[in-house]
């Protein structure tokens, strides 16, 4: 069924109309208009130079104080509160500079319809200046913040400026989809999985058809290889989702299209530990340090089905799995706690129950209880039960 | 082309004649042979029991003094060596037990036909043993090495027993495999690529077709969405391989079979440093401490593109990309040009020029010469000029 033919709607890019390496000559709507963005923004600073002004940016501010919880929304926002950045300014010219240079790229990547990581932007813009021994970049701790300070200048997520992070996750399951213009059935992968890319826009990825009836996301490609291995997405009608840890942007994004446009329910299976309730969070409201990009990345009708604290008890889970809580467990726990959107009193029990507890739980430890009774009870007693927290 | 239809060669594991967990019932002739080798364990040992003796395993030696490289089959070895493991040895009675645990545990994997991880293995296996507070394993880091005795014992590899590590690494490109019983095209992936499992045996792994003339391993994933991006595979008719990293056994299996069954080239794309040729030299000649199982999994032949001491100079890459070797990287790179199969002028020579240097280069710092200068002139300049180390 997969990969049969090319889909029409969506025409791969030719090799003989392509650039010598590749990539399509077409740009997208999406593409034109960050590039406008960009135009748009070295025009006005072209405009403050040539009336002798002394060019600025104004760039709003990505710190905690300038971020809230929009309760209606429920998502993670970024305020209004802006910092000027000037070109005439000591402290301030070269990230002034920097900016621009990385505005530059961007725009040379969107026209040459290219993708790199912010780690090859960073090789990719960094040279010596003529004439001197300064570098425009020392290392890319000093790239990464202006590719944010440029993505909420211009309003256009890193994803439209095509760069992108770190790749991660796997998925499989009865879900049909268009990539590239390679038609990929996540049915037939073996024990393969695909690997989910980081950038998932509907420019280039497309759902054909589902069958799926929900998501699950699981943090670990253990415990995803060993539900697929159950054939648990067979049985359930489950698309199977990996996020190898802290989803990945690509992840999120994706799982945020699976929700809206296959409009099916996600659950999500992370480890009974603080890192775990962040995954999840992060999944369901974005995180204050993206808060921008919340919007387009967060699901907060997300369902976090496990593993909860009262799971030791309701499955019988052996005392041998407990792993002592240590203080920074704790006190992470403590943060968690005090999210707007764990005010909820059930996600307050929750998160009491794990410090009462005073252990932690990996997901793989349900294996205690038989190889594959995650896949035949625990997940779908959780499931019958309704067993989940949002 | 891909996932088309089930091959009849592997027909996969009819849900209804599988147990409520998934696994098919079949056992392959390998898994007979590893369940032969654990019950005659068992049963040597249970005659010693019988004849009122001490009961005892032979456990080859797992250390450098047992290991040689040998230069006519260019792989690493483990010796003869062994050390015995006594039931009545205060010292050696725990562990003694923990290795009929985990061989116990293997047999129920082979007969119900599921796979776990390492990690899963320790869950499993956990327990407070009745009326004491002693547990079997206090952590993972017990039963990992009596998975490696158990391996070296009864001479079965950790694939064998059902057990697998971690699973990495992404592959792309003209060739289709089953597994599973579903058909795999690698041509047909969009970007995100087919995840490599972490066993890949021909039992459960098979390839059906292939156009790839060679096979390009990159260490890491950013990399390979660059190439994969510019369409270097379809340009270059290559399978292209990220192992994200140090490879996984699953990508190092794989890539032997890669190059023993379609008989291709392998070339292998890693960073400037030591780490990127001790990542080359585990693919080629495997790790001292898994000596034992080089067989398997190593491809002497594994031919070394880059990036290379001289890469610096013969790309005219700028200054602004080196990084300066720190103490670590030196006192790896001697470690490096101490090992037997790096004896070799040519070796001697790259690892000299890499110290001469006093830097180190990232792949992606190719890009520095244009995004697509990776794909347009280094890989295939390096490909012209046959511009490898073996």
């Amino acid at each position: 069924m997969a990969a049969k033919k090319k889909t029409p709607a969506t025409p791969p890019p030719s090799p003989k109309a392509a650039a010598p390496s590749g990539g399509t000559p077409t740009m997208t709507d999406r593409d034109r208009r960050t590039l406008d963005k960009i135009h748009k923004l070295t025009a006005r600073t072209l405009a403050t130079v040539e009336k002798g002004q002394n060019p600025a940016l104004e760039i709003k501010t990505r710190a905690l104080s300038n971020v809230s919880f929009n309760a209606r929304r429920r998502i993670i926002e970024l305020g209004d509160r802006t910092q000027s950045r000037e070109f005439f300014n000591t402290g301030m010219a070269r990230k002034f500079m920097q900016t621009f240079l990385v505005a530059n790229e961007c725009k040379n990547l969107i026209r040459e319809n290219k993708t790199i990581t912010i780690r090859q932007l960073y090789y990719v813009t960094k040279h010596t200046l003529k004439g001197s021994t300064e570098n425009t970049f020392e290392d890319q701790s000093e790239s990464d913040p202006i590719i944010e300070d440029l993505e909420v200048t211009i309003d256009a997520l890193r994803e439209e400026l095509h760069l992108f992070a770190n790749k991660k996750g796997l998925a499989a399951g009865p879900v049909v989809m268009v990539d590239s213009g390679d038609e990929i059935d996540l049915s037939r992968m073996g024990r393969g999985g695909w690997g989910i890319p980081s950038i998932c826009e509907p420019e280039v990825l497309q759902f054909k058809s589902s069958k799926a009836e929900f998501a699950l996301l699981v943090e670990k490609d253990a415990v995803w290889s060993r539900l697929l291995e159950d054939r648990f997405h067979e049985k359930n009608k489950c698309l199977l989702v990996s996020s190898g840890g802290q989803a990945a942007r690509g992840v999120r994004r994706l799982v945020q299209r699976i929700h809206e446009e296959l409009k099916i329910p996600i659950y999500v299976l992370v480890d009974n530990d603080p890192w775990g309730l962040y995954i999840y969070s992060v999944l369901k409201q974005g995180s204050i340090n993206l808060a921008f990009e919340s919007m387009r990345m967060a699901v907060p009708g997300v369902r976090f089905i496990g593993m909860s604290a009262s799971d030791h008890k309701k499955f019988k889970l052996p005392k041998a799995v407990e792993i002592k809580l240590n203080k920074e467990d704790i006190s992470r726990a403590a943060q968690m706690r005090a999210y707007p959107w764990f005010a909820d009193r059930k996600w307050q029990r929750e998160i009491d129950a794990l410090l009462e507890n005073g252990f932690k739980m990996e997901v793989d430890s349900i294996l205690s209880k038989g190889i594959s009774f995650i896949t035949d009870e625990y997940l779908p007693k959780k499931l019958r039960d309704k067993d989940y927290l949002v």
